[in-house]
């Protein structure tokens, strides 16, 4: 049965009702916007990464994110014991690859937090997914069909291999699991103009997937609801400034209504 | 003498005038917003962790604030570092225990952290504050009363070991020490849905208490201040995005008139 | 010939069609405003900090910026790396010494990080700018213009010592290099107000400087994008909360005809 406005917003009143706790272990850059988010979509975030700790957090925690956006080597070591810790849980864990494919050590990170501990769910853009996959990935000089092709089957492979879900993000969401893929088209050309969107994104599958176990169903509701809310705020801002303040306002308030309205699934 | 409207803004002046440097450290999260809360409030705030630097920090600063939010071994050592400078020199040391009670590790930094250097003020929340005194706060299946009632007797217990002030934040903010208790009953339900706001409170009760050695008072016009300006900008917003960008337009240009309107103070 | 309107369009033009990869090493409060402003002027912005790959992060680069706003041991290290690795390249680095002068290690940090790496651009304000000359900057009780005058000499002495370009900034940013020296009188009162923004100038410095190699006119058109930028966002704004949110949206439209009719050069 495919996916529908009312599927999503089930998903996000889930959200609002039971308030999951998500544990984030993310950047520097995108943790403020990202525990608002969290807050504005109705979970409660935590940040925590110290390895004294992690595991502790992960036992009062409904879901896990590992971002690298801004990694180090004390923060590995906690990513790998929390990861530990949430699969021993069965808690759903979200791992969002920032960077990978720039440069070794966070491809080589990546690779083996995936291998160590499989996810829930794995969401970056094209280039991010294709190198969290092993693949060289060469988008210079590559035109952008065949980049979003190599992109979907560097997350196939992911899905198969880990059996969790993929979203590659962009003008179009693409959400992949072993045996369904949605496209969501929803969103604006402004986001990208925005820094952590994308981590935000992660943050909100976790919160989604806290709260129901098809992680598939998780994964794209919380990739409408971000696209919805961006869509409605990029019409009503200036530019990249007042984007995130618009989009936190917009994200709190969004109504069933407005999924109906804009959603646009395939 | 209970403090009134007039205290308050008396305090507040005297920030605007003197502006205090206060040293933070703090959490990843809350930098941002309490560095520009510091300066919107008249203060000048400065970030520094490093084992290498915070007592030379401390030994500039008026005022010191601790935060645990995002704590990790490096960060622990200098807190005490910077800790024992700020009691050397005799300014006044805020703590704020972000999520004592949630992990061991959190627990254990506070506390060892208020034996070993008692402090002029501690801020958190309920839960907080009561596992800052040694309790076993367990909030769950308790109602909202007995909560209250447990974290007030966590407080008066805090106060009278170290001879501090504590603050017991929420909708009602409760201001203790050995001999005073006030209520400070502003603020809007807006904003538990921002990230680090109390951290703000913090940073704001130790620019205060930089200025006013009745820390107590100090405290009370930080609470009160927080509280008007929150309340006025979460009229003014449309959600928890444009709150922060609102609070500090308010904080910065908070009149002496609309602490006197809109104080409730007991 | 000195620089007009028309020559700093071109640059903001230049960042704007090149899309240069910034890489930063930056503090954790200015973190995000700078990741924002430097999308929000065209640019692309990375941050990393870990040994393990700040040499391949800046092999992919166009610009490093090096600030010490919140600097340790291992942020320290990696910034060496970093930079090293910058001049073989020989891409374009701009130091930002926060708060040097106000403790030893920032002053030893910025002084040896000078002497062992020379950058294109060093940005501070007149404090910094001493600190950084290895001047014991006495600045208290000393009147504004012989502050001024000292800034000047040790903004001359580094810019002859090491072959860059220095930049004093404050109400009036002053640009050096060897043989020539421009004046900016944008900005606004209101600026110091926020938390970042001199960091933010770091940055934009560095888009600038790395599509334009002579440093001297991309600092200067930098300074004047940020000014001006400042200056309508303050007319904009009711206050600092609100002035980065307009001053983001300002940089990313920011026309050639605002620059000409604004800009304050000489």
């Amino acid at each position: 049965m495919p996916i529908i406005a009312q599927d999503i917003y089930q998903n996000l009143e889930l959200v609002r009702q039971r308030s999951p706790l998500v544990h984030n272990i993310t950047n520097y850059v995108a943790m403020n916007l990202t525990a608002n988010a969290l807050l504005a979509v109705g979970a409660s975030p935590v940040m925590a990464h110290a390895a004294e700790e992690v595991e502790d957090m992960v036992n009062i925690a409904s879901a896990l994110v590992i971002n690298i956006g801004t990694l180090s080597g004390h923060w590995v070591e906690a990513m790998f014991k929390a990861a530990h810790q949430a699969k021993k849980r069965g808690i759903p864990i979200v791992y969002d690859p920032v960077g990978a494919g720039a440069t070794p050590y966070r491809t080589r990170t990546i690779l083996e937090l995936i291998q160590a501990v499989p996810p829930a769910i794995v969401r970056g853009n094209a280039s991010e997914i294709m190198a969290s996959a092993g693949s060289h990935a060469k988008t210079k000089g590559v035109d952008s069909a065949a980049a979003t092709e190599n992109a979907l089957a560097s997350a196939r492979h992911i899905s198969e291999q880990q059996d969790c879900v993929v979203c590659v993000s962009g003008a179009t969401d693409y959400i992949i699991d072993k045996t369904d893929m949605a496209l969501i088209r929803n969103g604006h050309a402004l986001m990208p103009k925005i820094t952590g969107l994308g981590c935000t994104a992660s943050a909100l599958c976790a919160a989604f997937a806290a709260v129901n176990p098809d992680h598939f169903a998780a994964t794209t509701a919380a990739m409408a609801v971000m696209g919805i809310s961006g869509e409605i705020a990029a019409e009503k801002s200036f530019g990249p400034g007042s984007f995130p303040v618009i989009f936190l306002d917009i994200l709190f308030h969004l109504t069933g209504k407005e999924i109906e309205r804009r959603l646009k699934i395939s």
